[in-house]
């Protein structure tokens, strides 16, 4: 129970490295099936060393607790709760709990405890986590003790994980970690992971999971693309008629504002906002289901056609509706942000209404049904500026003239010009995130994580300043190809390599390291209960209890 | 408790179709998210008749009987067994069991029982199914009873898993079955599909679960390679050493004796062969780990590199081991057929090992080591024939001209010259089995299944007789990126459109209708419990309950 900020560092045959070059250090006799026992953190920290020195875990007299400094004490329900994950994390699966004990008493060091010290004077327990939350660490792992250093709880989130991914199994299955010095932090601030629940229902279960996993990879964002076309599965307590009408099922297929509340506090636990994604003009039809006059009714030729196109822009009740539905979204996701789509608009219906045309003709739009769409976007985006949140908007948006408020972020997708759009994008000052190279339900034959782990985001021209405003990415899973079924394997561990790539130094690019780590990273999610695929021809030495 | 073999017809609005076209027959207004809630029979029987009269099962009061004049009793196991599967498959997921009976009592008329009536003589009820097994069966469902006739126990299997299929639930939930007559058989004999042990391990989990799927879509052989280069998972008798080095790990990653005979036991129940493969003399890597001197030492110059390559073909010793090893497989492996592979030998290898060249100049076969392969397969053929078994042998070994018994099997796997390939190997009078077409380990994005469904296996230049030696074909899912994780997701329903390719008629090709079915019979997979993913957006009415 020791918790004196001083501590011996005790280390033989320590080097100091940074990035990539830690995890080959002093490992090569160490390698197990290609990797290494404990060179196996993922996503690589900022600033390592790993010595040789072992020390045996103290089994289950082994203890995480508050440093006596800790600004944080018994009361932060969100650390006390990750303090018993990760015990269970690194215990959880040991075949035999005495054995770290027996082997300390044969007289090997041992480790008591990990103490967590949480230095500024709010450590955030309660408060959700945001763009600008300071997620940096700094972990000295020594004999005795371990001590995790962080100024907000988020970092001691990301270094609880750290500390648990130095733990490994010696010969005999006992707890095992090597004297260790991190000083970490996040190259990007925004590292998020896309998932779509209305191509297909994504029930809640699955989401959880996956938000365990984007916790194990330093994942930061949950984008949630909680509604589309095919189906709206989000209960809003306004229009309750919008799932009602406009989910698959409006009982089995929805998420109610339990279910909503309840991913945001898991999410929350871990350090994972929850960004929600409410696309419109486009991507709407399962809106018009249960709010009529919405959509806008197509025509052929000179009469109605009994379909209906993108969101109506021509009508106050459109406004009306949107002011009081963003209203309710503010209140029920705390992030600062929300993401408005404004993606892939089909002009064709709006061409064919006359109604609409008539408007276009008023306001001197002329043929440019771009102009229609901005009028829209900059009413809505007005209407969102009134519930006090920031916005995440797709690249057309931008692309097409809509004035934005300075803190907007343009979600990059379109692959093609990418590094002409980020240069322009930034060139006007609006911060940005990237996805298109991790669209990841693009699948192919073979090793396709090495694609998104060759990406560098900052690989444009641009100034210092407009670099700056690369926030970070996202790995997107659209939801065509994926449901409950198969989501998971096929995310995980592919969403890795944007981990790494979002996180990491951008030095770290050596895909034989990263292939042997990544490895070692994939079975730990197994062993964890996330059924990560496989890299290549191999095994894990606890495989997959499902099927 | 009926079970006179006589019965009435009582049908409104009958069509007699055959194919793909009755899928379509008074479905269309009965269309239920873009499927036929009765029309989803997977694979599509050879000829059927669906009434759009319908009657309610008897809830919990329906029994699956034996008929009076079946030669198959209650001391059938198999046939007990699987009446009790399929009574969980079409009750288990009843929310209400009281459902079904209170509808009855409303008025409906009700399906008391089904009936199973097995007419040969021998209904192979302990037996273990074969290449020419009678597949056959006709099913008559009609009020107060239906009626599921079969020469063996093999088609009343198939009849059960189409009975379970033509069930469905009414609007308020009841179990509802419409009048049907059905005469069905397999186009091909051999329907398989391949699962590779080796390159990752399957837990038994993992095999059960897909080896119930392959009954689900009426697969009738689980062709197991279970060996090759990188583990040796088989537990041998006599040669204990070979998975004790040579798989990944010597407990947790082996089949021990009685794990594999639970496997064919478990396959036997659902009608499908297990065909074990030991593939050599390529492919071999993990056996060389725990039997000395099996593989041929490759040379780097004058000296033994320390690697091997392929089975070496020039010891007695070889001969030996194959004749003890192929003697235990004999056993173990009830299956007339065993896969001896014969694929990919790499003669760098033997190039380079002096006593190899000596020895080709002793025998004549100057610079050709495809002469030297068919020396070896020669000879190991010889050896495998005296245990009375059939074998199967990629498609290089018919090639290379090695001589073949004349059951012989030959497995087409290469894409290039596909239809001059099957041309020459029935043109010598040889069966074969086609998996070109159906490598399901090459994924990409979207609807490949469409893809695998568009094949037809005689589509190349031949006689009546040489078409007839197409005897079947196989799904083959390698595993270099598959495990527990992700396997079956992956199989299915890829797999199925493979499965229908081989059971249904020819002209069943219509890719809308398919569609439509398969997506129903995904989401009934889903529904027993097999993480089969979607098609496309979609849902199912009761999604999948793992992550």
């Amino acid at each position: 129970m020791l918790a004196s900020p001083g501590f011996f560092v005790l280390m033989v045959a320590v080097a100091i490295c940074r990035g990539l070059r830690c995890s080959n250090m002093n490992t090569e006799d160490e390698l197990v099936d290609g990797g290494s026992e404990y060179g196996s953190v993922w996503p690589l920290p900022q600033n390592v060393r790993i010595s040789t020195v072992s020390f045996k875990l103290a089994g289950s007299a082994f203890q995480v607790v508050d440093s006596k400094d800790s600004t944080a004490g018994s009361s932060c329900s969100l650390l006390q709760n990750a303090y018993r994950r990760y015990y269970e994390y690194v215990f959880g699966n040991a075949r035999n709990p005495a054995d770290a004990r027996r082997v300390t008493a044969l007289g090997a060091p041992g480790l008591a405890e990990l103490q967590v010290w949480i230095t500024s004077p709010d450590p955030e327990c309660d408060g959700y986590p945001r763009a600008a939350s300071d997620e940096s660490y700094e972990l000295s792992v020594n004999q005795t003790y371990a001590l995790l250093k962080a100024p907000k709880v988020w970092g001691a989130l990301r270094g609880l994980e750290t500390f648990s991914q130095l733990v490994y199994e010696d010969e005999h299955g006992a707890k095992t970690i090597n004297a260790t010095e991190i000083s970490d932090f996040p190259r990007f601030a925004h590292r998020g992971v896309l998932l779509d629940s209305s191509r297909h229902f994504l029930p809640i279960k699955v989401i959880l999971a996956n938000l365990e996993a984007m916790a194990m990879n330093k994942f930061n964002v949950f984008h949630w693309h909680i509604v589309d076309d095919p189906s709206f599965p989000y209960f809003s307590r306004t229009f309750p008629q919008l799932s009602q009408q406009g989910a698959y099922h409006p009982y089995t297929h929805v998420y109610t504002p339990a279910d909503v509340k309840m991913v945001i506090e898991f999410a929350r636990l871990r350090g994972i906002r929850v960004v929600p994604e409410f696309d419109t003009p486009g991507h709407t039809q399962s809106w018009g289901k249960g709010q009529k006059d919405l959509l806008t009714p197509c025509y052929s030729g000179s009469s109605p056609s009994g379909t209906f196109g993108p969101v109506n822009p021509i009508l106050n009740t459109t406004y009306d509706f949107m002011s009081q539905f963003f209203k309710e979204i503010s209140t029920v996701f705390p992030d600062e942000y929300v993401h408005l789509g404004g993606d892939e608009v089909d002009f064709n219906c709006w061409r064919s209404n006359p109604d609409i045309q008539k408007f276009m003709d008023q306001q001197g739009f002329g043929g440019d049904y771009s102009m229609l769409e901005s009028f829209y976007i900059q009413k809505l985006l007005d209407i969102v500026a009134t519930t006090q949140k920031g916005y995440v908007i797709w690249q057309e948006v931008f692309d097409n003239g809509v004035k934005l408020k300075p803190d907007t972020v343009v979600h990059v997708w379109i692959g093609n010009k990418l590094e002409e759009e980020l240069h322009n994008v930034t060139a006007e000052g609006y911060a940005t995130i990237l996805s298109s190279p991790w669209y990841l339900d693009y699948i192919s034959y073979g090793q396709d994580w090495q694609k998104y782990y060759k990406v560098e985001p900052l690989n444009f021209k641009g100034t210092e300043a407009q670099k700056k405003l690369v926030i970070g990415g996202e790995a997107c899973l659209w939801g065509e190809y994926v449901d409950a079924t198969n989501l998971t394997p096929r995310l995980w561990p592919r969403a890795s390599a944007v981990a790494e790539r979002l996180w990491s130094a951008k030095d770290v690019t050596d895909l034989d390291d990263a292939y042997r780590r990544l490895s070692i990273h994939r079975c730990r999610m197994v062993e964890r209960g996330i059924p990560a695929e496989p890299l290549f021809t191999s095994y894990c030495p606890r495989e997959y209890r499902g099927i």
